[in-house]
């Protein structure tokens, strides 16, 4: 039988995602950039999704990101795409314009083009926003997958890392 | 090596479009719901996507619809989630808030549950929205996958759908 063919790693992933977060009664909601679909493509997957995925902003161009999400044209000039300030804003754009209970930012360089010597192939900026939480709180960090790992594999990684800061519990970037 | 794990079908469908449209210079907008991201994701899979592909509107709940693409809240409860009018109406709402040139549109019933008489898990609804064609024009129509394909297959044969769709020269749907 044909399926979709998303990594079992993914989909072993999304189900705690969609199997916690229901528990807690919690929406979740995403703002993908380099992975381009692969999170929100990933939850999806799990049957019965739609009680806790609700939204999912695919914003890959730099006017998606401010029409979509709200992201400020200064500081995507200033820091650009891949900073924790565009992913920052992107998860917080994500979980006002979602009304969910957490969301979720990826921005990265996937590869093989787009890299500097200041940000390499590999480079992915996460960042997680929860209602409640006071938006000043930065929960962000950058991430670098090896480049030789190929465009579809740094996708998945970071994929993977995205669902992770999904789980209720996660302790994300050493915050105690 | 690992990798996202997309479909090989997906993949080699998700070239062509990104090919075809860069040498029209057009730039494209998804509107998924029930393929959740499948098409964003293959789409962005391919290197250089960028130049081609601007959005995606992964609106999987129906306040997602509503708030996102602008879909009517009186639209929803009348004809549904999985109909004409909504699938219409997010494919212009994809092409309205992308600033694209073309915008698809894809909602139905993956399974295995929210299937009925009228709508069986396997109803997916297209619809495709170009800027400068007339919005009165409703290019859309329904397909019915068979059920027992299983929810991930339903959501692979609806993307490649969709993906079809986005190719330049699509004559959707037996327009002439």
């Amino acid at each position: 039988m044909q399926d979709a063919g998303l990594s079992a790693d993914l989909i072993v992933q999304a189900k705690a995602v969609i199997t916690a977060n229901r528990r807690k009664g919690k929406k979740i909601a995403v703002a993908e950039s380099c992975t381009g679909g692969l999170v929100s493509a990933a939850l999806t997957e799990i049957a019965g999704s739609s009680d806790v995925f609700e939204a999912g902003f695919i914003t890959y161009g730099n006017e998606a990101k401010r029409k979509m999400l709200g992201v400020n044209a200064e500081v995507l000039e200033t820091f650009g795409a891949v900073s924790i300030a565009t992913a920052w804003a992107m998860a917080q754009g994500a979980l006002e314009r979602s009304g969910c209970d957490v969301a979720v930012a990826i921005t990265g360089i996937a590869g093989p083009g787009g890299g500097s010597e200041k940000k390499p192939v590999g480079t992915v900026v996460f960042a997680r926003a929860r209602r409640g939480e006071d938006p000043e709180t930065i929960i962000a960090d950058t991430r670098y997958f090896a480049e030789n790992s190929g465009r579809s594999d740094i996708r998945r990684q970071a994929a993977l890392c995205a669902l992770e800061l999904l789980m209720p519990d996660a302790s994300p970037f050493g915050e105690p």
